[in-house]
């Protein structure tokens, strides 16, 4: 059991580059829920980060997370208010306090937006989250897994419609969801997935938030101290580097709300001669080199800046930009059949069964 | 003032004839609106049809209804409990009890299946309605025009799902409340606009149950003695019989939920040589005749089958059916510079402006 810490702007800023990192790609772009973040810590003061483990069994904890295409969100800053009306209406709702915010998805913009709640109005978040990454559909948390219901969920946009759900399985929740964020405008800012401390326990990835943080900080140092900043963000995750190269090609369409396409690389230096291929929806999902599949969902997958580090998303893959590729293994609640089934390569469309990146572990 | 009346499964029989007839060629298929109202009156008891005069002022009135395209509904029948599931939720989320139930369009599926929850929860009926006809959008009823907000609402579907509207307009929950239908299947109930007595005494389009009962009636009366059913029909709508002719075309298309088309004409007897078009976006819209527009929305047009007087929908339409057009007036609620900015040709996107339809009066 880790002690509390408070979180403030400063360490937002590391957070956010961890979540861009655990964002694999997609999850939307933390710098816009870092910002929310810290006005409202500014406002409100810090947000006290706890351990899961401190949360009574009987503890309420509800996650809280913004849904929608990266790349419209990108174009619509989101205000951070709603998701404070989302948490409110669903404790109305609820008829009782929420004791803790949870983090839906620690990678992406959704691993700052939960501190906008826990700041405004001030409860502890719990370091950790549904995923230990990102990916791009609600039911795709390992809350789903352990039989907690999505709903009642109250899902807000920004002009001061709202919607309370109410379904028979968390893919209803996703499909309904999905409908109205499209018909919002692109983004909608959602609680959902109100459980007990005793399931938060069993349920949730645990201290992601805290891997995010640290990673940050040692992207930050690495690059203060001219070390290598990829070497570091492997080491702290237990990645490989599996590719240096160019983007050549990308392919990319919005379908349903979702960001998917292909992008495809050229190798440079060790990697010259050697070709490199993303598929991504939203997410980075199935990695190939030289046309063998090598990385498959959930494990991980994150493109880095070769010198700096900066972790790029597919939305702002552009031609010619030279890449660092890192894979390291999911969090073993995804490797089962029940995880595989719900976020395997073939739920995504892939014509290809899942392939446990070598033995290693993830926080 | 009327006095009360109770409504059996004899009666639900004409109403729905006069259902189909206020339809204007959409509405939904009446037919499965009574056979769910007839079970729930054959399984409850008759329903007490009332005034709406009758009503205190602050009597909790909630209009009921089936939303979606009904090319839709055909293939897939509803069941009535979710209408009643939709109204017991609404209630529960209102905090008391409602006293009344409305009809929120007593053009087609919609005039019947507020009987299904008045008989099951054992409420009085309204005997009038939101439109006076059929139309194709929620935001579309004289409710609107009285400041009325469709919000919270209450939207079911047959497999379990529930969601709860509360909304900046009745434009936005239009928008939602037709992507989830969509999403849910193409059809789903509804519980919405809650209002007191007052309002409803000035929103409500009134009678149009007992008018569609009448027309039911004299349909099967004109029949009976071998009667002009068509004749019968016009004088209890004040209507003009406006073309005589046979279907030529029919081009129909289902886009964002709705059946829109044009349907072309040619006339018979008194009008051979002559032209008709009808342009439909789930109801009839525009009555072009000789290529004028002849009678244009809120004004409306009803097809009959040209012996029989049996109401033929858009959906229904086939090459060679031999048909009489109907129109009449609206109800004076509509034929507003505000009425006609909701549901007038050119909110439908057609380049025309509102030509009234000749003097006349409809109840």
């Amino acid at each position: 059991m880790t002690t509390d810490r408070m979180i403030g702007t400063a360490e937002l800023e590391d957070i956010a580059i961890g979540g861009a990192i655990l964002g694999t790609g997609g999850g939307g772009d933390p710098y816009i829920g870092k910002l929310m973040a810290q006005q409202a810590i500014r406002q409100h003061g810090p947000v006290r980060l706890i351990d899961v483990d401190s949360l009574g069994n009987d503890a309420l904890v509800v996650p809280v997370c913004m849904m929608g295409a990266p790349t419209v969100m990108t174009e619509k800053l989101p205000q951070g208010d709603e998701l404070v009306i989302a948490f409110r209406k669903l404790e109305a709702l609820l008829g009782r306090r929420i004791d803790a915010v949870l983090c839906g998805e620690a990678g992406g913009i959704n691993s700052t937006t939960p501190f906008v709640v826990a700041a405004a109005a001030d409860r502890p978040l719990v370091d950790g989250d549904g995923m230990g990454r990102a990916y791009p559909e609600l039911q795709m948390v390992t809350f789903t897994l352990h039989g907690v219901s999505a709903t009642p969920m109250v899902l807000c946009d920004d002009k001061g419609n709202s919607i309370v759900l109410d379904t028979i399985s968390n893919a209803w929740t996703e499909r309904l969801a999905r409908a109205a964020t499209v018909e919002m405008g692109g983004s909608a800012l959602l609680a959902f997935y109100p459980m007990d401390g005793a399931t938060a326990k069993r349920a949730v990835v645990r201290g992601t938030l805290g891997l995010c943080a640290r990673l940050g900080s040692r992207l930050r140092q690495a690059r203060a101290t001219h070390g290598d900043p990829v070497a570091e963000i492997a080491d702290i995750l237990d990645a490989d580097v599996i590719f240096h190269g160019r983007v050549r090609d990308v392919e990319r369409r919005t379908v349903g709300g979702f960001a998917r396409g292909t992008a495809d690389f050229e190798g440079v230096e060790e990697w010259a001669d050697h070709r490199f291929r993303l598929q991504f929806q939203n997410e980075f999902l199935i990695a190939y080199r030289d046309g063998e599949p090598l990385v498959t969902t959930p494990d991980l997958i994150t493109l880095l800046d070769a010198e700096s580090g900066t972790p790029v998303t597919a939305d702002s893959l552009r031609y010619g930009l030279r890449l660092k590729a890192l894979a390291c293994a999911s969090t073993p609640l995804w490797r089962t059949p029940a995880g595989l089934e719900l976020i395997g390569p073939r739920y995504f469309g892939y014509d290809l069964d899942y392939r446990p990146f070598r033995a290693g572990s993830q926080p």
